[in-house]
Formats: C-alpha cells, sequence, structure tokens
C-alpha cells in the first residue's frame, strides 16, 4: 500500500470490523467526524485521543502537542494530561531530541497541559523522527460537544481563516519556489500563521457556552469539516463562500500553486454548530479569536453558496498541500 | 545516540528535566518503577500507560496489547479500552495488516479489553512495522497498588518462571542456531511460553487481595525489577536463588548461550509483595497461576542468597537477550 491514512472504507471494512468486543464504559466511539473516545469514569468522562507525527515535520515537537489537544478541545472538553512517544534514528543527537522535547513542553505548559509520561527511544525502525501523542481531558458525563449534535436551523462559526496551517506549511516548506512569486512580506506573515493552529480556547468557550457541536478542521480544511460534521450529525449544510475568512496571505499562495484554500489542511480553525450564533461570536471575539458565521445548518443538502451559483460540498479527498508537497 | 531506550541518568536530566509544567490531576506521574501515570477522575482514578513496539516481532499485534495491559493490571488494575496506533513502511500489503489487527482485537478480546480508538497509517517514516498501544484502566480512588507501597516485613511473590518471554523469544529467533544443541521438544515448548505474558489475571488478584506494591518484570529480568520495586518503595529486599522457579527450557536455552535467567526480559512475570503472602500464593494457584514466595521485603540492603553466598542486585543494565540477538 502507499503513503497515507488508509481510505475510510479499507479503514471501516478491513480493520475496525475486526474490533467486536465491547465495553459499557465506553460511551463515545471514533468515528466519521468524531476523533476521539470518551470514557465513563462516573461523574466524569475521559476524553482521550491519539495521533501520529510522521511527515518529520519542522517544529514537531510543538505540533505533535497540538494535534491531540485540539481533537480533545474539539469535544468542548480541557486537555490536561498528554503521553509524549518519541522514536528517532540512530545517529539523533541529544540536541535534536532535546529541542522537541522543550518544544513539546513548553508547548503544553502555555495550553495548561501537563506531559504525564510516554517513551523515548533511539530505534532503526523509523528513518526519521516520529512523535506520538496521546492527550487526555476530564468534564462532567452531561458536558461532551460531539461532531454530531447539530441540529437544523443552527448557526455554523468559523474560527480564524480558511487554510492557516496549509498556508504556514507550504510558504516555509517551499519558501525558495514562492520567493520571486510571492511578496516576501506576505511569506513571512504566512509561515506565523503556525502560531495559530491551537482551537484549545475556542473550544472551552464552545464547551461552556452551549454548542451544539464541533470539529476542528485539519486534513481536508474547511470544507471536508463540513460534510464530516454534516455526516456525524445526519443534516445538511448550507455555507457561503464569501463569509469564510480567507487571508491575502493564502490568497497569494494558494493563487500562485492553483489550490483551493477551502480544500486545505487548517489546524486551528474550529467549526462550532449553535441556536445562538452571535453570543458565541460575541464571547470568542471577547477572548480575541476571529470568528465568523458561515452559514447555517439545514434538513438535506450538503452546499457551498458561490458567486457562480452552487456547488455540492463532497467528501474530503486528498489534502491539496500534497499537491505540492 | 544509538538504539535503545535512553539511559536512566539521560532521561531524568536532560529529558523530563523540562516538563515542569504540574496539573493537580495527576496523581501519579511515570518513575523509576512506576510505568503508569494515575490521573484523579473523582469517585475514580484513571490509569493509563504507553508504550511501542519497534523491534518488529513475531505476533507483534498479539504482543502490542499485552505490553500496556499488563503496566495498568501491575497497579491492580483492570485495562478495560486500548488505543491501538499502526504505522507501516510503503509496501506493506492488507494482509499483513490484518493479521496484526486480528491479533491485536483477539488477543484484547481474550482480556475483555475494547479497541477504542487509534491511528493506522503506511508511511515512509518507518522500515518496520511500528505498533504502539496505550492501555485505559478504572479504579476507585484507594484501590490503586504502586510499585512504592512495600514494606519491610513483606513477602515476595513471583508469578510464572524467570525468563519466560526471554526463553520464547530466542527459541523462536535463534531456532537454527539452537536446533542441534537444545533438544527438539524442549525448544517446542519455549516458543509456547509467549502464551504466557499476560500478568492481568495476577494483578486483578494482587489488586483484590491487598498487595502491598506490585511490579511486572520486563526488560532487565526479575532481579531488574526487584531493583526497580525496592528503589520505588525505598526498602531493601532479599531473595533466594533457590526458590526462583526457572523451566528447564529456560535453563537449556540460558546454559547453551552463557545468559543468566534472572537478568532475562520475562513479560508474564508479576512481583507481589504483600503481608500474608501464603493468601495471595493460593489464590493466585486456585486460579491456575504458577506463583512462588522468592523472598522478603527487609530494612536495607538488595541482596540475592545463592549457594556460593551472598550477591549484591544492582540497578538493571542492558538485557541478556541483547547478548545474543
Amino acid at each position: 500500500m502507499k503513503s497515507g491514512k488508509l481510505p475510510s472504507d479499507v479503514l471501516e471494512q478491513k480493520i475496525f470490523s475486526n474490533f467486536r468486543f465491547k465495553r459499557e464504559e465506553v460511551l463515545v466511539r471514533p468515528q466519521v467526524g468524531e476523533d476521539c473516545s470518551v470514557l465513563d469514569f462516573g461523574d466524569y468522562v475521559c476524553v482521550l485521543s491519539t495521533d501520529p507525527i510522521t511527515g518529520a515535520a519542522n517544529e514537531i515537537g510543538r505540533l505533535a502537542v497540538h494535534i491531540s489537544c485540539n481533537d480533545v478541545a474539539a469535544n468542548g472538553v480541557e486537555p490536561f494530561g498528554l503521553l509524549l512517544t518519541i522514536l528517532a534514528p540512530e545517529g539523533t543527537t541529544l540536541e535534536v531530541l532535546q529541542d522537541i522535547v522543550r518544544q513539546a513542553a513548553e508547548e503544553a505548559a502555555s495550553l495548561r497541559v501537563e506531559i504525564i509520561g510516554g517513551h523515548t527511544e533511539i530505534t532503526q525502525a523509523v528513518n526519521r523522527i516520529v512523535v506520538s501523542t496521546t492527550a487526555i481531558g476530564r468534564v462532567e458525563k452531561d458536558k461532551v460537544v460531539k461532531s454530531a449534535g447539530a441540529l437544523p436551523g443552527d448557526s455554523i462559526i468559523l474560527t480564524k481563516w480558511a487554510g492557516l496551517e496549509g498556508t504556514a506549511i507550504i510558504a516555509h516548506d517551499l519558501a525558495k519556489r514562492l520567493d520571486d512569486r510571492v511578496d516576501g512580506r506576505l511569506l513571512e506573515n504566512a509561515r506565523s500563521f503556525m502560531e495559530h493552529i491551537s482551537v484549545v480556547k475556542e473550544g472551552m468557550i464552545g464547551g461552556r457556552m452551549g454548542a451544539s457541536a464541533m470539529h476542528d478542521v485539519t486534513e481536508g480544511g474547511v470544507l471536508g469539516a463540513l460534510w464530516e460534521i454534516a455526516e456525524a450529525s445526519e443534516v445538511g449544510i448550507r455555507v457561503y463562500r464569501d463569509r469564510i475568512p480567507v487571508r491575502p496571505e493564502t490568497r497569494a499562495i494558494c493563487e500562485e500553486l492553483g489550490l483551493d484554500p477551502l480544500k486545505l489542511i487548517s489546524s486551528g480553525c474550529m467549526l462550532i454548530t449553535c441556536r445562538d450564533g452571535g453570543k458565541i461570536l460575541k464571547a470568542l471575539r471577547d477572548e480575541g479569536i476571529p470568528a465568523s458565521i458561515i452559514g447555517e445548518v439545514v434538513e438535506e443538502g450538503r452546499t457551498l453558496v458561490t458567486d457562480e451559483g452552487e456547488v455540492p460540498i463532497d467528501s474530503p479527498q486528498s489534502d491539496e498541500l500534497y499537491k505540492v508537497l
């Protein structure tokens, strides 16, 4: 098989189908649009998400903290603990390892997350550094927000700007190629978008203020995440292209490379559905988080309304990022 | 750096020292002899342990379930959920992946553990299959057994036979080399030792019946685990070589290769300390688990008593297994 996550039909039919033994302590199982497991601990539930970073990204230690903490936050739950596993190839220096660990420690502390354990190993099994994290959150049983809770009539809020993570990655990794084609100041700004990839703050606000559903945007971009929230909630969605904020940096880079910013990886964006969009919008902005109402939940149909007419929103395919990296 | 876990002084001074941010929800942090994190969830605690298998072992799916479930069980806690992450190199067939998943599913179900999530990815970052698991258990707050609870005067129980896992690994991996030097029937028996590498049952019994401390034996063997339990509990130990059971299969293989069975990796063995050794010994045997009282907890000193005199038990070095594999 080729690199990448397994296609979802293969996952469901060939992998998940083996997992038949069930425990009553397990309240929510991961599925399309739900990235976390929710476990019964009496008055509280335990919310868990695990993710590896295999792409040996720039700032892998920093990123590794966010990917799993974001998932937990998308349930409206504050992550407080993190397991950190680092596998590094032979010849890795202690300095490189320490840098990753320092990044992870700093970033976790900034989210008020304790690194509670893990594993560090030098091994011939990897040929570049792989970092896996498992984030853990705790909340009262009735307070978990799921991707599956969106109801027709709800507003759909998007935080920050479509394609923000992809913009930063491309601006970093393709710096040379873009150097004489995109304005230098825009490129530099674009690289700084990485500072915005946490959705923990907005997850807390959504959880506190009665979001009906939340989903953090990752691979597949804003449209992919919209499709997943609709799929999980068994509802329709109707969003308006001109209400989805796209930064000039993203626009410039995507135009140059022929990418769709709405299908570009966007950690740092949270989709929030809720009855009273204005109230949550205000709360987000009060905490300094840019946010926009981009459309509404409807009974049926998944539609992007553009100047040129209505376009169906389909199940996410390979992220736009992989067209250029 | 070279392959292997980082030396414990490097881990403590260069890695763990970065993790300064603490949360009050974290009741127990991993340290020498304590492999799990214990988290406060109100009436219950959540017990977590994570481990990767990077050695691409035979039956990696099966093993991956046990390594983390054993850690949770060593706290006297039943593991009930497992996160499973599989990273496989390009070109891995779906059949190979399915076989690993089937092994993990079967083995988890046999322990009454649900696989509650994870991640499966084909990636160029690995050059052989790497499987990581995180096991989760739940127990009332006052019922967690730690490695740190051993008290002078306690009996020390060992379940099963020293070196059992190492015996199985060597009999499998060095089959050709041993074929004309060790009896064929012994070798075949030795390979079947893998069936005994779970300590979940004995962990439950120890937890239920008032063990003062428990620790599952892994790398470094029985003597290594004894040192760790003494270190964690700040006590001495005195054990008797002739009371530590070693199977004829292990004896034959270790003699042939010049290995010390007491320093050979031994998943499947649990060390249990307790006031009333006879009571737990009977409970273990009633459930079909071989067990022996091998010595006692004392105020000071870590000593192995042999026919040739007393030998100090030192901090574990590289496992005997690596002398031959």
